[in-house]
């Protein structure tokens, strides 16, 4: 099979199907656009496991996704699509980078919820865009926009129902959108840790990246317990 | 007279009449968040010359501000308004940052121009932002965004004219809005080369602050210029 593509997380091979591509988690962690870097044995499977669940539990609150099955503790079969070039951030809570640009004091709420666009673009260190910026690059039109905020909030609550079903409280996420070949705009990459803000709803400990990020604890401990959670809700 | 406020640019003072200010043009020179400052004797008049008759013509083109009358050669009274802590950005052509910070190649054409709003914190270094940060951060609402766009849209279509008559090429500008006791929303703080970046339509020349960040050549010959080119077209 061809390797399409090998990111700091996962690589995605082509098929024998044109529409279906297969995704590989991989055993790596890293930070700050790559600065940090690590090998985790087991991240891999963890995160392939976690995300697939949690695209299965979006698809039956409603919200289509790139995912289609998981085929072996680190690997799973998804649509291929175009990748919308955005990271798409929603925050519940104030942490991260918005605390050190904005001024936001750690924890502070936002409501309603606030949506961010990011320029996936590595060289330029994703930086923050507005809509017109979106707009003006052809990245996506008004309309689109507006679907992609609204599928951002949908996805938003039902990861909130999930996560509080955890006895955990959902800070912030960042996903990505992709086009299928009829324009059709598709949830894609994946919903896990990584790409999570995640605190214990009663005593505030990380279930995410942060752990890594900071230097607070073992990721493999943090993602494993995240793990078990998960399943003990299904 | 109280001074009310010492800035970078400008000194403003507390009158007598509690609505009105009166603005003292400085001498100084400063770039990249007053990083780089100089002492340019005559600056202060040129940009109070040049302030004070944009903003003339701008109340022709039936654009309200916050100018009242030139008193002196560095000098003019204005109404107090509580300033809007953004920096309200247009772009017609990218130059500066957006070059650097999105990849835009010098020049590149904004159809329509790019609104862009910046907090105004100099701690923070005036960082983006977008519409739900600033109703987040309660500085307006999304009437009033909407409102600000309208003015700085048609601030843009006006300077553009006001320049063209010049021989001039409007390719961005930095402007500010504030509210009056009555909440009305006032175009404010001023209009000069130091605010605004101009090209000769022919030559692309700088007209502008351009010329000291860069260090092209002097700051004071080319405001005078300026002015002069502006004085022929009155
Ligand atoms: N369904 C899909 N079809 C095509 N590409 C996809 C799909 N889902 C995710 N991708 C892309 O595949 C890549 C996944 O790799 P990985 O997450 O390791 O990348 P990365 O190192 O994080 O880099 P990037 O900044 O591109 O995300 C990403 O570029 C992602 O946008
Ligand atoms: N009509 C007005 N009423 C009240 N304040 C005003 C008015 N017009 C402008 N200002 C404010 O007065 C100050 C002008 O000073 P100056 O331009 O020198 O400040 P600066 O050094 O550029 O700092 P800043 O980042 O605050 O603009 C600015 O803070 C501006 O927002
Ligand atoms: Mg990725
Ligand atoms: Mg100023």
């Amino acid at each position: 099979m061809t390797l399409l593509y090998e990111g700091k997380a996962k690589r995605m091979f082509e098929t024998d199907d044109p529409f279906i591509l297969k995704v590989e988690y991989k055993d790596e962690v890293t930070a700050g656009n790559g600065q940090k870097h690590d090998f985790a044995p087991g991240k891999g499977r963890l995160n392939n496991l976690i995300t697939s669940e949690m695209f299965e539990r979006l698809e039956n609150a409603g919200i289509p996704s790139h995912f289609i099955e998981c085929i072996n503790d680190t690997t799973q079969m998804v649509r291929r699509v175009e990748i919308i070039p955005l990271e798409v951030v929603v925050r519940n809570l104030a942490a991260g980078n918005i605390t050190k640009r904005l001024g936001f004091r750690k924890g502070a709420e936002f409501a309603p919820p606030l949506i961010e666009f990011y320029l996936k673009d590595d060289a330029l260190g994703d930086p923050l865009i507005n809509r017109a910026h979106v707009i003006q690059m052809g990245i996506a039109d008004n309309d689109e926009i507006d679907e992609l905020k609204k599928r951002a909030n949908q996805i938003n609550v039902a990861l909130i129902d999930i996560m509080e079903q955890m006895g955990l409280q959902l800070v912030d996420f960042k996903i990505e959108f992709g086009r299928d070949t009829r324009g059709n705009i598709l949830l894609a990459d994946e919903i896990s840790p990584d790409t999570c803000r995640i605190w214990d709803a009663k005593t505030g400990e990380n279930f995410d990246k942060d752990v890594y990020r900071e230097d607070t604890g073992s990721i493999i401990d943090t993602y494993q317990k995240f793990y078990e959670k998960m399943e003990a809700t299904k």
